[in-house]
């Protein structure tokens, strides 16, 4: 992955330095943890921001995220090829309570990645995008259910989107007060935000005892 | 809250008709529930979308969100008086596994709310939307700390986003699978996700014995 593109506004790369990370691991680490991305484009000059299920594509060569949506939704059916695509994801660790209000913060890991989008005709790579957003939330679905049939491939419209830049920022530890303010009689500290996966709840539909496969254990286990 | 803008783009208004929901309590609770919200402006033709931390105003009539960086951050510093902004947040519930890929889904509530972008410059208006951002995380803390002073108000940019369209989508149950692939012996339901906050931790740093206050209380029951 190229970490920066010189021609992206400078505030693509970097907003606040202490608290910026660019290492591709690092950002691949966040990507993959987020249930849902948060993908922005511009229509008609206005902002648009909706959540999309998305993957990384580990293989890709200079870094690759695949986003889905029916293929009915504006962002797939109105998008111009190259049009740009912002994707962002956050993971939210900890409210960060301090003396000052000034000083309130939440920790977290976000990413941002700055890409062209690309609408995926290619049946061999459809199928490989599919693969990727159906095992990004449960880890060896794909090989679990009924193959999928032409009409659903046809019906299901996906973005790929060529990283240009990507960059991270993570915010964690107890509050930074005012030296003058750790005199004071207020309690500080940080209320940590965890999300989880709990016990999976069948539908009640399958005929004779099939317990929770393989995926749902390896997607608890993912989302810890 | 006026639910719609004739001049925004049909697909603000409503994508997936069955899933799409207007009416400002469901809107407005899905924005109270949520600990970051990301935003989306345009910048030199780009899409950037950002977590922010971000506030409802109960108070406002006709719906009314503040929004907070730094001062030094670019949709504070960049933006011009009207900009249009959109604010997404998203509230994962469940992964939905299906017996087919294609059905495969996400538990979710999401509000997309549209508007034009203020500076909070009034000085009232400025200590208001910086108290509703502090106590949209942590309800009451404003009064626990101690009080902000003048280089710090103005060291954090507010903007005010007044709403001109918002909307919520909400998927909930089980899959909906095809009827013909319900006598297939594959495993299909949901897996809950769950977002909560944890047994608060101070940073040791208090003199004395402060326990944590209401309203860390407070913001684990909010959010639980």
């Amino acid at each position: 992955m190229k970490p920066s593109r010189p021609d992206l506004p400078a505030f693509a790369i970097a907003r606040q330095g202490k608290r910026a990370a660019y290492d591709a691991a690092t950002i691949h680490a966040i990507l993959d943890q987020a249930l849902v991305g948060h993908v922005g484009f511009v229509s008609e000059g206005r902002p648009m921001v909706i959540p999309m299920a998305f993957a990384r594509d580990p293989q890709a060569e200079g870094g690759r995220l695949y986003i889905h949506g029916a293929s009915t939704t504006r962002i797939v059916k109105g998008f111009k090829e190259g049009d740009p695509v912002c994707l962002t994801v956050t993971l939210v660790d900890g409210i960060v309570a301090a003396r000052s209000a000034f000083h309130h913060s939440v920790n977290y890991r976000s990413a941002v990645v700055h890409g062209s989008a690309r609408l995926v005709t290619d049946a061999d790579e459809h199928a490989h995008a599919l693969t990727l957003i159906t095992e990004h939330l449960l880890p060896g679905r794909w090989d679990e259910v009924r193959p999928m049939l032409a009409k659903e491939e046809k019906a299901t419209g996906v973005l790929a989107l060529e990283i240009e830049a990507a960059s991270a920022k993570i915010r964690q530890g107890p509050p930074v007060d005012d030296d003058e303010d750790y005199a004071l009689p207020i309690w500080a500290g940080v209320v940590p935000v965890t999300t989880a996966l709990g016990l999976p709840v069948g539908d009640g539909r399958t005929p004779g005892e099939v317990p929770p496969p393989a995926s749902i254990l390896k997607a608890r286990q993912k989302f810890a």
